[in-house]
């Protein structure tokens, strides 16, 4: 199952499933803090999607407003980095990755967060602002969101512990992480976590088949198998929960393939007007807008 | 003004004003979220403390259940690493800071954050998981809150968003920190973020005769002032809020003195029994007590 967030004019937002096709949207009789918490209204204790009533509307998605599937999560969006061979090398050898000097993987996962006030939705713009940087990255990952909670998850119970999944952009101010080492603000400036466009049920995605694909304007920059990923959904559940209890709602980003506007000589920053679109097999197309932001 | 976050019994969080001799507590009438927010409900849109009546009891505090000034942070705390020189130098020569390798001070502030669910109160245990980590740390901190939110916040006007201050122990699992080179979970293990036991308005703080000393049992450890912070306040907070819109409630932990338990050869690491106990003056007084944690 499908589920976006969306809004057909002013009023408060509304849960629906999507089509098989994705062109209609049957909108679900659920009342919650849905503008924070989104999706996430719907899951009942062991993450699953409760049994709801349908309004018995059918709607064109084509005019519907989309949230993101967690507008506001309760907590920094946990991140990890360097998760996929290729980029590792590639982001060493820019010079940017002030945390190693080698092309070495990672030991363990890199895990760091974003503030939950940078997620924006499917067709909201990305806003890049001069006065912070001009060295703005995409990065395509695949979003996990986490259903039930616990701590000293076990590897071998992890991905019941996982509601679903959605697409996330960690767009990245790459002067900015270089600069202050820890990454907090080279990820977390306003609109740099695009997420979207629509939560899919953990039962439909196979993860040994699912593909991350990444454009900016025509261009096709990243494309992966999920299965690459240096540290599976798994281990990173295991690795995360071993010293800190997840809660239901928690979000992870599980890392992005190679071919970020860093890996290039040249890097190829993003500027207005480019258009990041991201693809995610079983999920769907998650597209944002970089737009110039009047600095304050 | 100083007010604590209290319980006498099972009833809902209140919160109170400190008598000047620290003995007693005049309780407000002030109702909203205490037990997430803290002493946010009684701030006003310039992050004051609004006129509120007082309830007409005067308790002991002796008598009472503190919880932490923001029990539960809206979003994880911002933290700052490695500003105080000392602390630079110790951390660097101990051979757990993946950051860099050289004793000199870093050259931008390096912020990372911590999950707003391992906050603690004064008098809670901070809980050791020997699953997890045994390298425990201590990091006595001049915590700020923001009053007042912003972007772009200029230097000259930043100390007008600090609502004010309170105490933080940013309790750190060095090896984990170490081992995943991004700090997020060597620093938010559950349990791992003391706070407390008050917050004092920033009025009544003279940041240029503030002093931070910790001790461990009754072994000094840590003695600092907090103008020898390497970036100073206003400082970080015009450099986090240059990308990033800070909210009121917003918190960020300044950095540590040295003296930790890494800075020593061998490390002294926290174990079970052992009392922390942070003072910064015009604040008061925090202390915690190390217990071990039957792993899940």
């Amino acid at each position: 199952m499908r589920l976006i967030v969306f809004r057909t004019g002013t009023e408060a937002p509304r849960i629906g499933e999507l089509s098989a096709d994705g062109t209609t949207v049957a909108p679900l009789v659920v009342s919650g803090p849905i503008a924070e918490q989104g999706v996430l209204v719907a899951l009942d204790e062991r993450g699953k999607v409760r049994e709801l009533p349908r309004s018995g509307e059918t709607l064109a998605l084509s005019g519907l407003k989309l949230l993101a599937p967690v507008p506001r999560p309760r907590r920094n969006v946990f991140c990890v980095g360097k998760n996929y061979h290729e980029h590792v090398k590639e982001f060493a050898r820019s010079g940017y990755d002030s945390s190693a000097t080698t092309e070495a993987p990672p030991e363990a996962p890199i895990v760091f967060s974003k503030l939950p006030e940078c997620v924006i939705a499917h067709g909201e713009p990305i806003m890049q602002d001069a006065a912070f940087s001009t060295d703005t990255d995409y990065e395509a990952e695949l979003g996990v969101i986490i259903g039930k909670g616990g701590r000293g998850i076990a590897m071998a119970d992890a991905l019941s512990h996982v509601a679903g999944y959605t697409i996330l952009n960690d767009v990245t101010a790459r002067d900015v992480q270089k600069a202050h080492k820890q990454w907090l603000l080279g990820k977390s400036q306003d609109t740099y976590c695009p997420m979207g466009p629509c939560f899919v049920t953990a039962d439909e995605l196979d993860l040994a088949k699912t593909t991350i694909r990444c454009w900016v304007n025509e261009e096709l920059r990243q494309e992966a198998s999920v299965d690459q990923m240096i540290f599976d959904i798994p281990t990173l559940i295991a690795t995360i929960s071993r010293g800190i209890t997840l809660l239901a709602g928690d979000i992870i980003a599980t890392g992005t393939p190679s071919g970020v506007a860093v890996g290039f000589t040249p890097p190829r920053w993003l500027k207005p007007g480019d258009r990041v679109r991201i693809t995610v097999s079983g999920i769907g197309t998650l597209e944002n807008t970089v737009q110039a932001r009047q600095s304050t």
